[in-house]
């Protein structure tokens, strides 16, 4: 076993400041040991006490009998190094540390912190400032919490672990009333050691456990949290997470638009779904949508059976389902015709869904025939059987009904309990019917079902296969001339334009360029051109030395510098224009694709991927980026347009994300806008954007 | 006391077809009576049985001792029509009938409905298909389902109407379990007779009801609806409803856009608004809301403190409340300052919000220290308390901790309860603290208190001061001018233009017109010219001649029809695209208002408003509506742009808005599209529309 697998499964447990009166916190960790029925050694560490019960007392680390697998540290955080370092030396495989005063305080406690780490050398650590662990599968609770006191639990195949201590009680407590089994349960906390990647880790390897459910606050090392999602993945062992800052304000104002676009939560959001993990959009959905996952049946598609014996509730589930996403088709003919046969002499109508057999919540024969018929028509994917008040009274009855069904089929069916009904909730839910009282639960539940079950492929990444020397760019702010020679040089297609200081080399590059032109000034400190008086469309040769020299004189006057250097570019039309860019924070790079022009920007049209670890962005992720915008229509023929380039676009996405891969942390800004795709066959061109380069030995 | 009344507070109860087991449906409804102390007279109804318990049962109606106030009906349908027709001879103020089988089971039921309804002459009807109605105030039961069973009742403030039957027994049961105390509860169903309008009229009247709550499938009859909302809003009692159907497809296509974008559902959201009741967004909300607003506190702002004693759960409530649009401020330094000296000694971190007073969950006086400082604090609007394990031993300490600090503000105080807690939700919201178990729970609950303290004001319509001819106008879809000409009548700007036949014409008419011009066919059947090549911009006087002949030679290849007339119009450049339309259905006519061009219809970015029944819009409500749109700013000078004529399209909008109330039934479609909204100063110009009138005489 390693030190982990002896941490959740200990054959010994050594509790460091254990008291003798059960009502004291410190006195708490016996006494869950021993509620639940520990088979292992207990060994209390007190030098004030002998005993506490029948367990004999050991007045310090150095007097154990033999080595704990585990120890639980009561010690405050003034002395819990001291303690540790003990239990280190002794060969303990974990110590859980449960005061708090460490980083959570500031840097006093950031650095008892580091000196705690320090004191457990090889041993790991749980915690500080943790409230600890239970594993229901073995009956194990490690915590002197009152939060996590229970008569019994409820085991099961889910594993959670939390980043909040505080919640683990609610998720625990919970979980028990509405009849949902948990494995184990991990508060990993201040994480100064064992952190959420540990647990996923061995809860993909724990046989108990099938579904992960995870409470996140922040993912301190996202590339082993990574390496564990995937490795969860490949288990079979579906990722649900629940993660917490969704409100965060925008990140900080940059150069270019993509940072205020791209946000700490999207990032979050591109991460999990990259790893084809399923997130929880509420905190019930974070036992909703595994209480779905752990009963092992699979959705293929949206189309949604509703069996009702009440009226009322099939019509709220109905509607919330639909707003959802999901369909609830009438039963198709000879569904209908089955389900008549089975309630011949009765006035039924069931050219409808909901299907409202009033008699079924009473006759168990009934309701299971119903379901039976409704499993095995190939109209529908899943099935929500609506309890009503006839459930109340013999909720076993119904339960039992729909268990003797689920055999048949591996389509899931879950139930929505429309009284207050605990009971019927818990029955439900322990007979492998997930039960929820919210139409909203239901519609998170089928939705995450859906998200696990077409969770991203993860695809191959695109590899550069061949390095760019860019060292011939400065650091810092390119002038646009320059980015776009950068974009250029790893494949993104940019306008024709030339560098122009007078009037008559601006007619000479006009003449050149086509009978249309831009004229902009080039400058790599002035970022809003157009502000300034610095960019003219719609030039020809013979318009464009008098409008250089107009230009010159208004950014003069703005800026009090007369502008030396011109650009003159082709003026580009009839394409629908882009932003690209990138974006960098603590989980990685990611691309941004968004719709430019100004209705767009007020609608935020955009959409967003990570990198992965290896390079660039597939083709099929820049295409399905493209498609995930809801402006995407503009590209593909709406309303009689032409279709564009979404080819060249795709080729610009990984262009743009090799570059972004290749250069790393010295790419500090980069973005194009606009990039505009032409009509299909006429490529896209990039007509402006900003590079910020770090130094070169960055 | 007049029927209604008699009916929910009646002195005696005849039960028509009583059995006398109580096991069964129709022994219920005595057994209800008697099992809830009620005081009156109750007649059983039964040819077969002498006695009922200790009831005299009667061999039918003509026997009754006495005239009963209200009657409950157990027969079927095919004999309640008879009972019925007896009640009313006797004098009877309303029947209850129960039965099922009438229009909403087809054609056959409806005429026995209306049988029934012939039936009953001046006697009031309940249903039929009803399960009746509870009086919590009085200890009434009027029902026999068994969903309604319940020990005793939480009586309250809130007065709860629904059109169904089979989610009476769900809200029952729901609202005790969590401590809310309900005044009457009424299923109206089938509404042969009474309708919602006429409990909403009821309860406004009512002394025990503070609050009115509807769970709504269809509004029968809208008028008598709205008289009843503005009734209870002049009794100051807030009115939340529950309305299915969001999810419905979208209204029939028609000629204009205006149909598909207003949709039904869209169409309550604007009556409901306009009334100024408060719209739940889920169903549990159509508890959480009146829950929060029968405490009687005002909200007057978005600023929330949370106070809690436990990590997480304070963090899940701020997160949900910033996604809300609720902020969730620091202390202030006085009022960080008042914590602190609160709890001198302790660690607490005083500058974040959810405010963490670790302790205060097991010291009541720090608890309450801490309330009366943040309902004191000018920060906050609002305080949410987190309720952790710690209370669930001893809730009353927590709740009556709260509880003596609510008197020294109106701010609302709502709780969190983190663990499952049945007990805590209903201790605390039985002591005037509103408790809920999820995040967005707390989010719509604050949210509803938002809407029902900014319901909009009513305003005095504009009214029309004129009546405007329009004899002249012919049945059927009008062709552009004529649809322009309409709307100019009406005090709509539109574009300047001629009506041509031929290449002279057209040019004498771009000679008048501008230098640059529109030249588009005219025609009242082809309602999408630029499909078959009928619209070319951007002409000339010089170039209009030949683009008409070659305009119909091209429209005559796609029509085998030659346009005979054809329009120029000047060509308005400049401004910002609307479509401003109408939409009526059985809740009225309403004005939308929509952001033109190809990517805002992507967005479907429009605002709707409903006509009162007395006339237009007022240009308040005009302003209203644009500033509505999340592209508004395109109009206020976003990103440098010029500020658009704002009071000119509300001058519009009103001007469109007088023509459909005065038009009325007569006008079918009307939408223009698009409407040009200039800069400040310069006015809009209607470019392009349509109208279908009806025949003069409807």
């Amino acid at each position: 076993m390693n030190a982990i697998q002896r941490l959740i499964q200990p054959r010994s447990v050594a509790i460091i400041g254990a008291s003798a009166d059960p009502s004291k916190t410190s006195g708490r960790p016996a006494s869950f040991l021993l509620k639940h029925g520990f088979v292992g050694e207990i060994y209390p560490v007190n030098p004030k006490v002998d005993k506490i019960g029948d367990l004999t007392c050991y007045p310090d680390i150095a007097s154990l009998p033999a080595v704990p697998d585990v120890a639980i540290v009561l010690l405050g955080a003034e002395r819990a190094h001291g303690a540790v370092r003990e239990l280190s030396k002794r060969g303990t495989a974990a110590a859980i540390v449960l005061a708090s005063g460490f980083t959570e305080t500031g840097a006093d406690g950031a650095e008892r912190q580091q000196q705690l780490l320090e004191a457990a050398g090889s041993m790991r650590i749980l915690g500080p400032n943790t409230i600890g662990l239970v594993n229901l599968t073995d009956n194990i609770v490690l915590s002197a919490s009152g939060a996590l006191a229970m008569d019994h639990f409820t085991a099961g195949s889910i594993g959670l672990v939390s980043q909040s201590g505080g919640i683990l009680g609610s998720l625990l407590s919970r979980a028990a009333a509405r009849g949902i089994g948990l494995s184990k349960l991990v508060s990993t906390s201040n994480e100064a050691d064992l952190e959420l990647a540990d647990f996923i880790d061995y809860l993909a390897d724990d046989d108990a456990t099938k579904v992960i459910a995870l409470y996140i606050e922040a993912i301190r090392n996202p590339a082993r949290f990574r390496e564990a999602a995937l490795k969860a993945r490949r288990a079979g062992k579906p990722v649900v997470v629940f993660k917490i800052g969704r409100s965060e304000a925008g990140a900080k104002a940059a150069i270019s638009h993509t940072g205020a676009l791209a946000g700490s939560d999207r990032m979050y959001d591109a991460f999990f779904r990259q790893l084809g993990i399923v997130r929880a959009k509420t905190f019930e959905d974070l036992l909703d949508i595994p209480a779905a996952l752990s009963a092992g049946r699979s959705l293929r598609g949206k189309r949604v059976a509703i069996l009702t014996s009440t009226g009322g509730a099939g019509t709220i589930v109905s509607d919330c389902l639909g707003m959802a996403g999901f369909e609830t088709p009438v039963p198709d003919e000879k569904t209908a015709e089955q389900l008549r046969a089975l309630q011949s002499g009765s006035h039924a109508v069931l050219d409808r869904n909901p299907i409202d057999v009033t008699l079924a919540g009473l006759q168990p024969d009934l309701l299971r025939g119903a379901i039976r018929i409704l499993l095995a028509s190939t109209t529908y994917d899943a099935l929500v059987i609506i309890a009503g008040s006839s459930a109340v009274g013999t909720p076993a009855l119904m339960a039992d009904a729909i268990r003797d069904c689920l055999p048949m089929s591996d389509k899931p069916v879950i139930a929505y309990v429309s009284p207050y009904a605990p009971n019927v909730v818990s029955v439900l839910t322990q007979r492998g019917v997930p039960a929820y009282t919210s139409a909203e639960s239901c519609a998170g539940a089928l939705d995450g079902l859906l998200q696990a079950a077409h969770a991203v492929q993860l695809q191959p990444s695109g590899s550069i296969g061949r390095t760019i020397d860019i060292s011939d760019f400065p650091a810092g702010a390119l002038d646009e001339a320059q980015a776009k020679t950068l974009f250029a040089r790893f494949g993104v297609p940019t306008a024709a334009e030339k560098i122009v200081t007078t009037p008559s080399e601006a007619e000479a590059a006009a003449r050149e360029l086509g009978s249309r032109v831009v004229l902009k000034i080039l400058s790599s400190t002035i970022t809003h051109k157009s502000d300034v008086g610095g960019v003219a469309v719609n030039l020809t040769f013979e318009t464009i030395g008098a409008r250089l020299l107009a230009m010159a004189d208004e950014v003069e006057r703005n800026t009090s510098e007369r502008p030396r250097r011109f650009l003159v570019q082709e003026m580009v039309t009839g394409g629908v224009e882009f932003i690209l860019g990138m974006h960098r924070d603590s989980l990685g790079a990611a691309v941004l694709l968004g719709m430019g022009g100004v209705t767009a920007e007020l609608f935020k049209d955009t959409s967003m991927r990570l990198l992965p670890p290896e390079g660039g962005l597939t083709r099929s992720e820049a295409l399905a980026m493209a498609r995930d915008l809801v402006t995407w229509p503009l590209l593909d023929g709406f309303r009689g347009r032409p279709k564009c380039d979404v080819d060249a676009l795709a080729s610009a996405i990984v262009a743009f994300s090799e570059m972004v891969a290749q250069l790393g942390e010295r790419l500090i800004e980069a973005e194009i806008n606009p990039v505009f795709v032409l009509p299909a066959g006429q490529g896209v061109r990039a007509a402006d954007g900003v590079i910020v380069l770090g130094p070169a030995d960055t």
